[in-house]
């Protein structure tokens, strides 16, 4: 897919460290219920619908696009469709304590039961979804493509659902680490097809999402999490479309997550993106970090806190302004706005070489 | 309070990176629910009742001294015990969410009707605890007191209880900082109080709790947890007893931490202990920091972890074996044995010279 007739291709361009006349932003789960044209969508559908519907999915993955104006769609999905697609049984209920599995999987014969995933018959509904909004997006912006990290997908899968202190998953790796090692190479095999699939059907860019990478003391977070991130990459299809993995709470990890093979590294907001920099040093992009309660506040305090992470990232190439993690469910529409726009005013005093 | 007749004083000396014999070990919630022998004694007490009765409190924190073979006993009590004395009306039901308090504090008006705490008068039931536990300890291992950080209760008084995000607490941050920062204040000085109290009743050692400095981004943490965790270090009364400060999720800012004060840093479990030694370099000792979760796995894998940390500790002064976080309520007794004497037996040969 070619990206010359983008356009805006400041994300793009700042994921491989090219010169940028302004910071680009997006933010993540920026498709969602802070919106009131996603919650009137919600109204009518719900949330694995939506997922599954494709002319809906693209509606509202383009909704931020319009309405907040930022530099990227991200095309509305889940990163549970994949281990959904492998033969588990997903609920989503609003409300309801998040997402959950009515059979997780903690036997070895549990994870060889499960489905190979052959993301063009399984996930064709996300595809679909991409293609879709391609069209519609009319080349304004590029599409972001994105997958849950194996580790993260394990954690779910081992859980059943969220957790507070990951009981099961930690039992899986510290009693029977094969187990939970042939689970995560399933699941790198599954998400480097996904991820390939989702190029291949026009995502400009895929971040790989690692939400529980920071639960795991830093020898685990390699072994389980990390090595498998390093093969998705190794063995992902593509050809300049960049690979974003934001790993939450592994800051700790900065220096080895330089060497995966990404182009773009995505930062929590408990790290100093400033040091961040100095620790990465041009070996990747960066994308972040703005807490993401800072949308709870107001529009002068939110333009105090992108100016001061602007000045800390500085006068180089490859930042990506974002959240931490991410939007709120119940932010301020206004302030939300008002983020992206102290970034698209202010940034481009940092590019002018 | 002397500690020379104290017969195991290891804590104390490592503490204070003074040679010892073999590592110092004791755990955060080391009395509680995953001894049978406090689950007797809370089948006739609730929690508070418990922190309230101190031949009670007193007899729960020795068990882990006479069960597990800790090298030091913590009073038992709550961080909550302030903000309950400061006049707000704490409930704390198990299986029902954790702690929370119905009146918040979130306006001036509300941080204003606060009371100043009287440690003498308020909180002698933790002052009586501390003296009977004395006693009863008879020089065996020395006692730690503790309290939590400003911030941690802060977010407490603030949402009222635990929190996904925490967003009254940020809301106050961003939106109404001379409040934030009103609070803070009053929060030090009952701390430092408080904490000097306890020495004076006769703790060896204190801890100072930021359970959730964690989720502030590192400018912020700076600003509303740090500036007052040094200003009670400053402030408190004490002799020779040494100062732990334990803040989850900061070791972005050991750097920082090193120059409170505190004789200690506490350390969770996603940061690597030999690179924290290294940002540390001496300034301070450094205490923790296994995974907590790894007691729930096996005796094997747990010293498997043990000899790690050790080795990565290596053989230098200063360091106080810990979990990274409390432990968890329901792990194996045996487990936690085999934690304590890997710990016992194995750690000699770092402290040879």
């Amino acid at each position: 897919m070619s990206t010359d007739s983008l356009q805006n291709d400041l994300i793009l361009r700042a994921a491989k460290q090219q010169p940028v006349e302004r910071t680009p932003v997006w933010f993540m789960r920026q498709a969602g219920r802070y919106l009131p044209e996603y919650r009137e969508i919600r109204k009518r559908v719900d949330f694995l619908t939506l997922c599954k519907t494709p002319d809906l999915a693209a509606e509202v993955t383009i909704q931020p696009v319009d309405i907040i104006g930022v530099d990227a769609a991200i095309i509305f999905s889940d990163i549970l469709v994949i281990p959904e697609a492998m033969g588990m049984n997903l609920i989503i209920e609003e409300n309801k304590g998040g997402p959950r599995f009515t059979n997780p999987v903690r036997s070895r014969h549990e994870i060889d039961m499960l489905l190979d995933l052959e993301p063009i018959e399984d996930l064709r509904y996300v595809l679909d979804a991409i293609k879709l909004t391609k069209q519609e997006l009319n080349n304004r912006v590029p599409l972001i493509g994105f997958s849950g990290a194996p580790w993260t997908l394990l954690t779910y899968m081992v859980e059943g659902g969220g957790s507070k202190n990951f009981r099961h998953a930690k039992e899986m790796i510290f009693n029977n680490p094969n187990d939970a090692h042939a689970l995560l190479e399933r699941l790198a095999q599954a998400v480097a097809k996904y991820l390939s699939a989702q190029i291949k059907a026009g995502a400009n860019i895929v971040q790989i999402f690692d939400t529980w990478g920071g639960i795991l003391s830093p020898d685990a977070f390699e072994e389980f999490s990390l090595r498998y991130i390093k093969q998705i990459l190794e063995s992902i299809k593509r050809n300049d479309e960049p690979v974003i993995v934001f790993c939450k709470g592994c800051a700790h990890a900065l220096d080895d997550m330089a060497t995966l093979g990404a182009e773009v590294i995505g930062l929590d907001w408990t790290f100093d993106i400033g040091k961040a920099r100095e620790i990465i040093d041009g070996r990747t992009a960066l994308q972040g970090n703005m807490d993401p309660t800072l949308l709870y506040s107001n529009p002068d305090r939110i333009r105090q806190e992108v100016l001061c992470i602007l000045e800390k990232y500085g006068s180089y190439p490859g930042h990506i302004f974002n959240l931490g993690h991410g939007v709120l469910p119940d932010v301020p529409v206004d302030n939300v706005k008002a983020f992206v726009n102290t970034v698209k005013n202010e940034s481009g005093r940092y590019h002018q070489d």
